[in-house]
């Protein structure tokens, strides 16, 4: 890197109207919407393009989340390319119990991987010449809190220091995030479970059109899709499990186990071609704004993965948060930006709670007594058995109407 | 006691078909439903009717108890001297949200003392010639898994050692139940909660017509009713709490702090007349049948408070045991007795579980973090703001249908 310009010389400085800071689809969504009421954005981000397109995350999107990328015109992929999901299936006991959600709520979920939502914002960003900025390094934010303008620096994609001053900076850095620190009166909650999921990728054709969410003595199991010849799975294993500790063999014994029945179901096996364990936990922080600084998405909260709220979460952040900012930017709404944490948190906290109550209804709890276990098989039985309980979990699980 | 005869003395031996220990409203409606199908019981209980009359317990009665009383001819005072409730109130974050019933469900309940549905049964026993032995003592019931008949030592209320044999011997003897020790091959299943509730009854005239469930950063309250002038209110204590330890200062005051809200609701004051901590556990005991023993209500399991499951559970177990004995004694249906555990315990398990529900969504648990209190305050949120979240609610609270 003989070309880094040495410390000493001025950093270039531009100026923005919004800077993002992250680029996953909550901040590339952000642009793209801002873009969309006419407020410039640039994009800023260390990853390469590449890294973000290869890493597999989250896979169903609530139906608000799917009008979000249709609607505002990001990509209309996701309803050729996605699978819609009109339910679920709740497994436990032996057999499955579906929960319809067309026919209980009006509304599905679709499949379609975050990365092919990061995949479709990123081309229509392109398309419309957003300012993108990936590869950089050294993201330091400051004066977020002065009467000038607030400061994004960072050593661009070919080495060179720069400045970028902007009205607003907003935090979409996710779960590791370096804005969310600059709040100084922030309050954080968390919670850790005691486990983690064990997630594969599998060479075999799907075992099940729609999701299976199974409890069962040997805990939580999740039978999801991916494509026709690759599956992904789950099961729940300890936090400190060495995904390379197990063999194929052993992976599909806990994995059969939990999804045994007498109702038919087969799950089809094959060559496992990716494995990881997934963290566990929720986290919230609060305020989501101080002075010029914003926070969304995963960095200014977490979910465990049970129920697939995390990108929706995020992507209904920036859905208030846009109409928040055109508030506070184009009608000079002071107080606008101070709503938007009222208004996101509204949601944060809903979601914080149906990922605990789904994954405290399915999850085998170290430590669980025998009163426990029949107590969660008599909830599921109520569930399944209401009409009204099965429409709540619908609700949730595609999705409350935006407030 | 001279007339006591000597212990050598042979014990008079008596006959009937289904002896009953314990002399509750679950042991008198089984009596009374067995009368109805014209199968002979005793009905024995070591207490005093003058006991059982004045001991407070329970006060809401699910739909389905109400018919149940009304429909069997026991008594259809609940109607005229009870009162509907249409709905309950859920209070959190200084407001009260009301869970409309009638218009969710087409259901209401009766606040109608446990106390009087006792006065009613054993008025409606004993205008039918029922054979009631209360004050009874030196319980002891034997042969419960012989060829022959099961056998019920007492002494009676006169000093005479007596002995009954019956084919089937039920236990409802409450929560400090002598039969379920008979079972061999039990299974316990118990929890433990936390916390307990002060109750106390206060000369005033009521606060509100129907029952407020408040969640506060102080713990849970309940707001319930009697008379015109005398009111029942509950708030969460610590379960070693000494009631007379407490200030009627300072009960008001802790009662005030769980209600105080914004919406101009009122909890009137007054002189408390009678104070006292109940416990809150769970329990469950299955099998519910051992021989020729069956077990009903409090003797096979205990629900804590929380949605005024404990007597209706105790009913809906007679309901049905009703039935399955009508099976076994008229129709000579050897599985009948075994599938009343089945029967029995598919409810008892939902009922746990909303019991659990109830108590976890509103109560404050010490230890508890900021993060489990704004995710409790996230799903009341929720579930008020759902109509079939609320249905839900309503659906267990009036009681599931019987199956």
């Amino acid at each position: 890197m003989s070309e880094t310009p040495r410390p000493s010389s001025a950093p270039t400085t531009e100026r923005t109207t919004v800077a993002i800071v992250g680029g996953g689809p909550a901040g590339l969504m952000l642009s793209h919407l801002l873009h969309l009421a006419g407020i410039a954005t640039v994009v800023l981000d260390n990853r390469e393009v590449a890294t973000i397109e290869t890493t597999h995350r989250a896979g169903i999107l609530e139906r608000d989340s799917v009008r979000l990328l249709v609607d505002s015109g990001a990509s209309d992929r996701v309803l050729t390319e996605g699978h819609e999901h009109q339910g679920i299936a709740v497994r436990f006991g032996g057999a499955s119990h579906r929960i319809d959600f067309q026919e209980l709520v009006g509304a599905s979920c679709w499949l379609y991987p975050q990365t092919e939502v990061f995949i479709d914002l990123h081309r229509a960003r392109t398309r419309d010449g957003g300012d993108l900025r990936y590869g950089i390094s050294d993201t330091a934010v400051h004066d977020v809190a002065g009467d000038g303008p607030a400061v994004v620096a960072f050593t661009d994609a070919d080495g060179v220091p720069r400045r970028l001053e902007a009205e607003i900076v907003v935090g979409a850095d996710g779960s590791r995030s370096i804005c969310r620190d600059l709040v100084p009166d922030r309050r954080q909650f968390f919670r850790e479970y005691p486990f983690a999921w064990f997630g594969i990728l599998a060479e075999t054709p799907p075992s099940a059109p729609e999701l299976i969410y199974a409890r069962s003595e040997h805990g939580f199991a999740l039978v999801s899709q991916r494509t026709e010849t690759v599956q992904r799975l789950y099961f729940q294993c300890d936090p400190t499990e060495d995904p390379e500790a197990w063999s194929e063999e052993r992976i599909w014994e806990r994995l059969q186990g939990c999804l045994a029945g007498d109702d038919g179901f087969t799950l089809h096996e094959g060559p496992i071609i990716q494995r990881s364990v997934l963290p566990f936990r929720s986290f919230v922080q609060t305020p989501m704004r101080h002075g010029r600084l914003v926070l969304a998405g995963d960095a200014a909260h977490t979910v465990p993965p049970t129920g697939a709220k995390g990108l929706n979460l995020a992507l209904a952040d920036v859905r208030v948060l846009a109409e928040q900012l055109e508030l506070a930017l184009l009608k000079d709404d002071d107080g606008a930006l101070d709503a938007y944490t009222d208004r996101a948190l509204a949601r944060v906290w809903k979601a914080q709670h149906f990922s605990y109550w789904m994954t405290t209804m399915l999850h085998r709890v170290e430590g669980s007594t025998p009163f426990d276990e029949q107590r969660q098989l008599g909830e599921l039985a109520t569930l399944v058995g209401s009409r009204a309980g099965s429409t709540y979990l619908a609700e949730g699980y595609t999705g409350w109407p935006q407030q």
